[in-house]
């Protein structure tokens, strides 16, 4: 059972492929509302859309018969062109010619919400020999009038009342979305090579406005990371500057692409990593937690996270200006935190990161959202007396090598605290930093994402689940307190 | 331009269907050989057949419009129909209607072998407003008699007598995937609920003696990754054990599935990772070094790679007998060590290493074909007084915990080195192991494939250009002896 929506996903198609050469008993439902979470794009939904909407398959049946006989007795040479017309006209009346030449039978298109119709195309589709393909339609939302009206918004919805359908408004600043949205528009206005991709999330990626701003410079691929990845590389050689703007989740679709045709080229394609952590009511499948893990090892990738939505627009900026291959910047599903936007957008240097607290002895090494997370770690422990240094870690790819090596040479004890798998990502690669240059005498203690699927619920319930807040932050101070072996930081703390 | 075997990837028809949807004057050529590097599988293939081996396509035209003529002139109700009936007859003279129908103009089959034919069809190509589709026939191996009449084994060739075509024979010991192939038969007559899947490689895999021996055990669903592991995915879960054959670059493309379908659902897919590490002359882009480090990450997956060709086939069997969701071995692309294969096959415990030579103070820890080469430094530094322990560090995941508290309790000096991205692969796991246990005094070096692409060359050559050889670890060897903190080691050895 497939969507419309999904229908344009090429691992689709490579079933499709397969399951007609095979020639099996099996049943492909198309659920079509002409809906992803956009209305569906590509030439297989305009395909769709010609069968849906011409009526006259559902009648043309017997006219065309009446037609047949109507063509005199033929033998002799025009014989096997006579049976070949009779083949064809079978085209006619079968509207999912496409379907049929990849070896399914196809059936439909047949009214999703009329359950008697349904039982009876299946009970039919049951007694085809070999794959069957039942065009179902349905529209989407159906029975809720709300949701019927704008199924667009509905696709997934925060609490709401159920009998007018209006939105409880959540009160919070703005999401990184959309800064992230804004910011686009003002950085298309700076520079007419900026191009937006999309895999079928106009919406969702905060892509509308700048659509409606520059008609012609967002392109939206239907879902089709892969091609969508691609096509980036392909814009960036011909002097564009593409951003691909995608969720953490979805771009593992594109994991081959990434390496092959953007990184092995070196190609100028800008990436905005959206829902990168945890994703809360999103859903478990949509957690953004691998990224770090999957894209870092990819030669000549850069990868950055902002530590609040106003860094985010400067991260833009930075890779807007940076034309020495691909680059990247994630930002989590969650609201800003309310930060003054500054007018004036100034690339960030390469690698660098930046101490947003001062302390002594102890130091997080925290990225994106996990920023605040230490910054709140150092104001408890403060009322101990110690000094916490939070560094905003913001460069997963290259890593600010002057800085950690500063911290070694200081002896400080480290904690890198991130929303990402913990194999793998920004604790990984600064472990890996310090064997390589044979420092081994540092503390380092990871926090990230521990190794199983994280499960459905609010960030913040994600966060308590996997320790990753202040408290833990305090908690994994004190593991390092009470075995130093430096002699520093003896303080008052209560352990 | 495109093959008719990338075509049945799912990436292909993402393109087709936004170049459908787009107009743009844009030229697809399809080049259709018939095989990929094996013939091709597929409904696309059939349906490519059918085009190609109907030559009624070439002459109906005129025929035809002769039987168009005569149908009498139609008015009133069937006047609709009849205009359709005609329409349909394109589909009949049109062979590419499935092409059609996704909005590109099909021209061909065109005889790619005939110049002249060719500029001809390209012109008329120049000429048509929106996406055209030109299929062009080609005869694989063309004008060299020896590959044309075999163009599987001419796919990609050793050196050979340019006159006769015959292959200079190479010496050497079985390479691992012939080792891999006679034991997957082995395995196959064990247990009947092995069943081997393959995108498009069944020759380059080792599996077509598999097939010969057990027909309907043997799937190949044509280069169609994504697909390939969600149905093994789906085969795991209806109670079989599908082992997915496949080059580790070529892995890649289906990194979303391993993540969603198969180790979400703690899937029983076994994974035959061929071609890992360094691949010498198959090229540039074949490189299989970063399969660690985009799997490690991915929980509940365990990961293994065989010293030698005989442990590969006690990892076959391990990975049998392992319930417990995905597993995976990796193997090289090189000829094995030539040793004795055991009669019978003993499952290795998960997560267990092992000590291949006692030594004391210094140890590396090795991945596969790299054992040997720690094996060969450690008979130089031998006569240079020093014991070098090597450990067949086996499992990338999960770690062998106990031999590695043990080596960081006798202090021991570690070198890790692996045929892999060294960003994020054994030697980053091991840095992450001991950094989540807080065991922060260990000396631990990493020798892996660096952060960059690695060019086309010999295994030697890669390996002399990255610093994975014997002497390297020597060299290696040397700084940590020339700076040691524990006063053990001081040996005779000159730095």
């Amino acid at each position: 059972m497939i969507g419309d929506g999904a229908l344009t996903g090429g691992m689709a198609f490579e079933a499709l492929n397969h399951i007609g050469h095979e020639q099996k008993d099996l049943m492909v439902i198309l659920n079509d509302n002409e809906m992803s979470i956009a209305p569906n794009v590509g030439a297989m939904h305009n395909y769709l859309s010609k069968i849906r909407s011409d009526r006259y398959y559902l009648r043309a049946k017997d006219e065309v018969e009446m037609l047949l006989k109507k063509i005199p007795a033929i033998g002799g040479k025009l014989a096997k062109t006579a049976e070949r017309v009779k083949d064809s006209l079978k085209y006619m009346m079968v509207p999912g010619v496409l379907f049929e030449e990849l070896g399914l039978t196809y059936l439909g298109p047949v009214d999703g919400h009329d359950m008697h119709k349904l039982i009876e195309t299946f009970k039919q589709a049951d007694n085809v020999r070999g794959p069957v393909f039942v065009h179902v339609l349905t529209t989407k939302g159906k029975g809720y009038k709300p949701a019927e009206a704008d199924s667009y918004k509905w696709h997934g919805i925060s609490p709401y009342k159920i009998e007018s359908g209006q939105v409880l408004k959540s009160v919070g600043n703005p999401m990184y979305t959309d800064v992230f949205a804004k910011t686009l528009i003002e950085l298309g206005e700076q520079d007419k090579r900026l191009v937006a991709v999309t895999p079928a999330m106009p919406s969702g990626s905060g892509l509308i406005p700048f659509s409606e701003r520059f008609p012609d410079r967002m392109i939206d691929v239907g879902i089709a990371e892969q091609h969508a990845a691609t096509m980036c590389a392909a814009l960036a050689m011909e002097g564009m500057k593409p951003v691909f703007a995608v969720y953490s989740t979805f771009m593992q679709r594109a994991y081959d692409q990434i390496v092959h045709d953007i990184c092995r080229h070196n190609a100028n394609v800008m990436f905005a990593i959206d829902r990168a952590g945890f994703v809360g009511a999103d859903g478990e499948t949509h957690q953004g937690v691998f990224d770090v893990a999957f894209m870092r090892h990819i030669p000549n990738m850069v990868m950055m996270m902002p530590k609040d939505e106003n860094e985010l627009r400067h991260m833009m900026k930075t890779a807007l200006e940076y034309n020495d291959g691909p680059i990247a910047y994630r930002y989590p599903r969650v609201n800003g935190l309310g930060v003054t936007l500054d007018e004036t957008l100034i690339p960030i240097p390469i690698g660098k990161w930046e101490t947003v607290r001062e302390g002594e002895g102890y130091a997080v090494l925290a990225a994106g959202p996990m920023v605040q997370v230490a910054l709140e770690a150092a104001e408890i422990l403060k009322r101990e007396g110690v000094q916490l240094r939070v560094i905003n870690a913001r460069f997963f790819k290259p890593l600010d090598h002057e800085m950690l090596l500063e911290l070694a040479n200081s002896h400080t004890n480290m904690i890198v605290l991130e929303e990402a798998s913990e194999a793998g990502s920004l604790g990984s690669a600064i472990l890996e930093f310090y064997a390589e240059n044979r420092i081994f005498d540092t503390r380092v203690s990871l926090m990230g994402v521990p190794d199983r699927f994280i499960e459905h619920g609010s960030v913040k319930e994600q966060r308590e689940e996997t320790g990753l807040t202040a408290e833990a932050v305090c908690t994994e101070m004190k593991q390092f307190m009470s075995n130093h072996p430096y002699g520093i930081g003896k303080t008052g703390f209560s352990s």
